[in-house]
C-alpha cells in the first residue's frame, strides 16, 4: 500500500501498476476513496479496465460514477463486460439517468437482456441482489457431463459451493454439492446424487428476510426464483454479509435521528456538508416539536412558582420517559429486525411492556422517593413551601411512576404501529420519541405534583 | 412444523419423531423456544441425542444447559461427541461450573484435548469462535491423495470450500479450492496448484475483527492461527454472519442504555424479570444524574421568575443538544465498529465535527430566532418582561448554538475516548450523553439568556 502511494505521488506508472497488481481489490478500493481526484485519475488510467473491473465493484456507490468517467468508451465497454452481472446491475442503479443511456448503450446484447431483467427488481430485494453467473445442470446428466458444463463455466460462475438442478422447464428441481461430483464415478446420474433443493426465496422478496433466511438456515447460496419456480439467480453468502452490515447500520442511525440512505461512504470521506444534511431536517423538527414541552412549562409557571423545588425533579421525569420508551423502543426495532416478532405479536408486546414498565417505574419511584424523604431533609432546611418531604417524595414517584410506564408502553407499541401502515418501525427514533414524552412528561409531572401538593 | 405441534399436544411419540425429522434443525430449535418445560422433555426424548445434537447446537446459550439435562449420561456422551468441536466448546462456555466438569468427564480422549485447547481463547475471539474440523493436506501430496484424505475426512470437516495447506510444521501454507481438485488430473501434484494462503487471522483476534476480514476480502473461510503461524482452525462466513447480527444487536442494545449481554433469547421468550433487569441500573443511574439538571435549573428559580417566558424554550435547547451529541456519538460509534476510524483519527473527528456542530447550531439558531421575533409578536402580547422579542430570540439563538455547537464535539470525541481507555465505545449510550449534555444545555441557556437580556 505505501508503496502504491509512494508510485502514485512521484507519479511512476509502472511503479504504480506494478504496486497495484499485488493489493487485493477491497483494499485498493479503499485506497482509492482516500485519494484526491488527480492521483485517483492517474490510479485508474494507469490500472486499465481490467484491473479497475474489481475496484469498481468494491467502492460506494456515490463514487462509482465518477469513477467511470475516468475511462473512454472503448476502456468502458471492456469493464462493463468484465463487471459480474449483479455488481452491474448496482452500477446501472446507482448512476445518473444520463449515464444510464450512455452505458447501457456499450454493452453487448446478451448483457443488455441480462441487465434490463435484472433491473426490474427494486435495489433492495432477493432479485435486485441476486447474481445469476451459476451452474445450471439438469438431473438427467451425468457426473462427467455435469462437470464439463461447470468446467466450460467456470469462470462464469460466482460460487460452486452448491449446485443446483433444473428440470427442462428451468424451475428448481434439487442441488448437489461439488464434493458429491468430485467424490463420484463419472457415469454416476445426476439425479442418483441430487438433494432436495431446501430453502429459496422469491425474486421480489425483501432482501432482509432473504438474509435472514440464509442465515438461519446456515446455507452458502441461496436459490432465487420466480413465482413460476424458475431458477433466476442465487444469493450467497457474502451478498447476506453485506445486507446484515447495511441493515443494522440503517437501524442504528435511524435510531439516532440521522436521516438519509447509509451512503457507504466511509465516515472520514463523507463530507462536512454531507454530515450536516444528514443530520439538520431531524434536529430543527424536534426543536420544534420540543416547543409543545416548553408551552406546557410555561402554563404551569404559577406551579412551578409556588415550589420551585419541584425544578429540581423536573428534568429527571421528563428523562425517564424518554430513557425508558427508548429502551422499549429499541428492544422491539431490534427483534422486528431479526424477525422475531411481527405485528400480530402486538398484545403479547403489550403485556409483557405493561409489567415490565410497571416494575420499572416503581423501581425508580421508589428509589427517588427514598432518596427525596430520607436524604434532602438533612441537605435543605425545607422545601420552601407549604408541604413536607414526605408529600414532595410521594408526588416525584408517583409522576415518575406513570410516566415511565405510559412512556414504555408507547415506545414498544409505536414502532409496530409504524409497522402495520407499512413504515420503517426504525423511524420510531429515540430522540423523536423523546420529544413526544417529554411533554406528556410535562403534563404528568405537573399535574400529579400540583394534586398531591394542592398547588393549584 | 402444524403437525409437529400436534404430535406433542396428543404425545404421540412416534408421530413427533416424524415429524421432527422432516423439520429443518434451525425450525426445530425456534419451535423449541417456545414449547412449555413438560413438551421439550418429550420433544427431546422422542428424537434422541442423535437428531438433538443439531437443535442443542442452534439453541440460545440460556436454555442449553437445561436441554442438555433431559438426557441420561449414556445419551449425553453420544451427544456431546457429535456436536462439532466449535459447538462444543461453546456449550462448555455457557453451562455451569458443575456441569462443565460432569459433561467433560464424558468425553473421549481426543475431545477432551481439543475442548481443553480451545477454551483457552476466549468466547469472543477468533479462536473461541473457530471449528477446527478441516480438511489438512500438505503440499507434497499428490490430487489423489490429498482426495483420499479429504474423502476419509469427508463428515468431520465442517467446509471444503477452501482447503487449507500445511508444511511439515503444520504451519499455513497454502490454499487450494475443491474446484481445482475435482478439475485436476489425479497425479497433481498438489503444490503445483496451490495458491498463496492469503487473509489469515490470529487465535487471540477480537471475532469482529475476524468477521469484518471475512466480509471485506469476501471469504467463505478465514483460516486461523496461534502466533507462530500453525493453522488452528477456521472462521466460515456462517460464523461471521452470526458475529455480525450479534454484535450489531450489542451495539444497538447498548446505545439504547440496555445493558448486559444480549443473550440470544428471542423478545418473545424473554421474561419480564430478565427485561426489567437489563434496563432498570441505566434507567436508575441516568435518573439520578438527571437531578444535576435539576439542581442548575433550581438554582436559576430567579432569572427564570424574572421571565417565565423563558421555560418556553429551555426544554428545547436541552433536547436540541441530547439529540445532536447523539446523532454524532452514533455516527462515530458506527465508524469504529465497522473499522474505518480509531482513536488515531481523534483530530480529524474533531475538526469535522467543529464544522458540523457549528453549522447545526446556527441552522437551529436562526430557525428559533426566526420564528420567536417574526412569529412569536403576533401570538401573544409582549414578553411579560422588560425585554423585546428580538433581545429574545437573540438570546436562545445564542444559547441552543452553543449548545448544539458542544454537544456534537463532546458526542463524537466522548466515544473514542473510550476506545483509547478500553471501554466498549457503545457505552456513551445517546441517554447516557443526554444526561451529560442536559446540564450543560440548563446552563447555557440561562448564563447566555440572563446575561443578554440582563436579567441578573
Amino acid at each position: 500500500m505505501d508503496e502504491l502511494l509512494r508510485a502514485l505521488e512521484a507519479a511512476d506508472c509502472s511503479a504504480v501498476l506494478s504496486a497495484a497488481q499485488d493489493i487485493h481489490y477491497a483494499d485498493l478500493a479503499s485506497l482509492y476513496e482516500n485519494l484526491e481526484d488527480g492521483k485517483r485519475d492517474l490510479l485508474l488510467k494507469t490500472i486499465g479496465p481490467e484491473l479497475a473491473t474489481d475496484l469498481i465493484a468494491e467502492l460506494p456507490d456515490t463514487l462509482i460514477e465518477d469513477a467511470l468517467g475516468h475511462f473512454k468508451p472503448a476502456q468502458l465497454r471492456v469493464l462493463l463486460g468484465n463487471l459480474s452481472d449483479d455488481d452491474r446491475v448496482d452500477v446501472f442503479q446507482v448512476v445518473s439517468e444520463e449515464a444510464q443511456v450512455r452505458f447501457f448503450s456499450l454493452l453487448g446484447p446478451r448483457d443488455k437482456e441480462l441487465t434490463r431483467n435484472l433491473l426490474k427488481y427494486e435495489e433492495d430485494t432477493a432479485g435486485g441482489r441476486m447474481t445469476t453467473r451459476i451452474g445450471r445442470i439438469t438431473a438427467d446428466m451425468t457426473v462427467k457431463q455435469a462437470i464439463t458444463v461447470l468446467k466450460r463455466d467456470r469462470e462464469d460462475t460466482e460460487t460452486l459451493a452448491r449446485i443446483f438442478v433444473v428440470d427442462d422447464q428451468g424451475r428448481l428441481a434439487g442441488k448437489i454439492r461439488l464434493r458429491d461430483l468430485a467424490f463420484s464415478t463419472w457415469d454416476t446420474p445426476i439425479h442418483d446424487i441430487m438433494e432436495d433443493a431446501g430453502e429459496f426465496i422469491l425474486a421480489t422478496a425483501d432482501q432482509e428476510e432473504a438474509a435472514r433466511t440464509l442465515s438461519k438456515y446456515d446455507l452458502v447460496v441461496l436459490p432465487v426464483v420466480d413465482e413460476f419456480h424458475h431458477l433466476l439467480g442465487v444469493l450467497t453468502y457474502d451478498d447476506a454479509l453485506e445486507i446484515v452490515q447495511e441493515e443494522s447500520t440503517e437501524d442504528i442511525e435511524k435510531l439516532a435521528a440521522i436521516s438519509g440512505e447509509q451512503s457507504e461512504v466511509s465516515y472520514l470521506n463523507t463530507s462536512v456538508g454531507m454530515h450536516y444534511r444528514r443530520r439538520v431536517a431531524w434536529l430543527v423538527g424536534l426543536a420544534f416539536v420540543s416547543i409543545a414541552s416548553g408551552y406546557v412549562m410555561y402554563r404551569f409557571s404559577e406551579t412551578l412558582e409556588k415550589a420551585f423545588v419541584l425544578s429540581l425533579f423536573l428534568p429527571m421525569v421528563v428523562a425517564a420517559g424518554g430513557n425508558s420508551g427508548g429502551q422499549a423502543a429499541t428492544m422491539v426495532i431490534r427483534a422486528m429486525a431479526l424477525g422475531e416478532i411481527s405485528a400480530g405479536n402486538a398484545l403479547r408486546i403489550a403485556w409483557k411492556e405493561v409489567r415490565t414498565g410497571l416494575f420499572l417505574g416503581l423501581s425508580l419511584g421508589i428509589a427517588i422517593a427514598a432518596f427525596i424523604a430520607l436524604i434532602l431533609p438533612h441537605l435543605q432546611n425545607g422545601t420552601g413551601a407549604d408541604f413536607d418531604f414526605f408529600h414532595l417524595a410521594a408526588a416525584v414517584a408517583a409522576a415518575i411512576t406513570v410516566q415511565v410506564l405510559s412512556a414504555t408502553v408507547l415506545g414498544a407499541l409505536l414502532p409496530i404501529g409504524a409497522r402495520a401502515i407499512n413504515l420503517d418501525p426504525a423511524v420510531v427514533s429515540s430522540p423523536s420519541l423523546a420529544s413526544t414524552v417529554d411533554v406528556s412528561g410535562m403534563l404528568i409531572y405537573f399535574t400529579t405534583a400540583g394534586a398531591i401538593l394542592n398547588l393549584h
